[in-house]
């Protein structure tokens, strides 16, 4: 049980993956009805939908109010499959309403 | 003359396409070594990449001491191929010495 807890991420937080794009607007927006901020991130390929995620949340949400806040690049020294590492570019967008 | 000069960029701004990274990542370096902040722009599939440019600059020219200022996401309308209107996501990060 503590293990699937620290497994677990922060509940306003969304990892953008390979899903439809409107899956991640939806639960973006549905965490925005509990939390007053939302986090968004991506690594690698994944980080133009993150940004597509929160225009899209921002633009066309936009008489609902919400807002981009702070928005953080990084990376990640990650293990690829052939045992080699190699950084991973990440971002974090924080959405608010 | 005056059409050339309206249709340059900015000297500090380095936009993000299809070049090998490590293209990019010499331009913005040759800029910040006369221009006190440099802004990598990139719309669209290129976000990633100037955010692994930005990343590349940092960590690995990191006791050069350059670092990530402000990160702006946004949106543009352009024309596409087929005359629809779409949103395209743009990126436009700072980097200063």
């Amino acid at each position: 049980m503590t293990s699937r807890a620290e497994t677990r991420r922060a509940s306003n937080e969304i990892l953008i993956g390979k899903k439809p794009l409107m899956t991640y607007v939806t639960a973006t927006l549905v965490q925005l009805a509990n939390e007053p901020t939302v986090l968004v991130k991506a690594r690698g390929r994944s980080i133009t939908r993150a940004v597509d995620v929160a225009q899209i949340i921002v633009k066309r949400m936009g008489n609902i109010g919400y807002k981009i806040g702070r928005v953080k690049i990084d990376s990640q020294l990650i293990q690829s499959e052939d045992g080699k590492e190699r950084n991973v570019s990440t971002i974090e967008i924080e959405i608010s309403r």
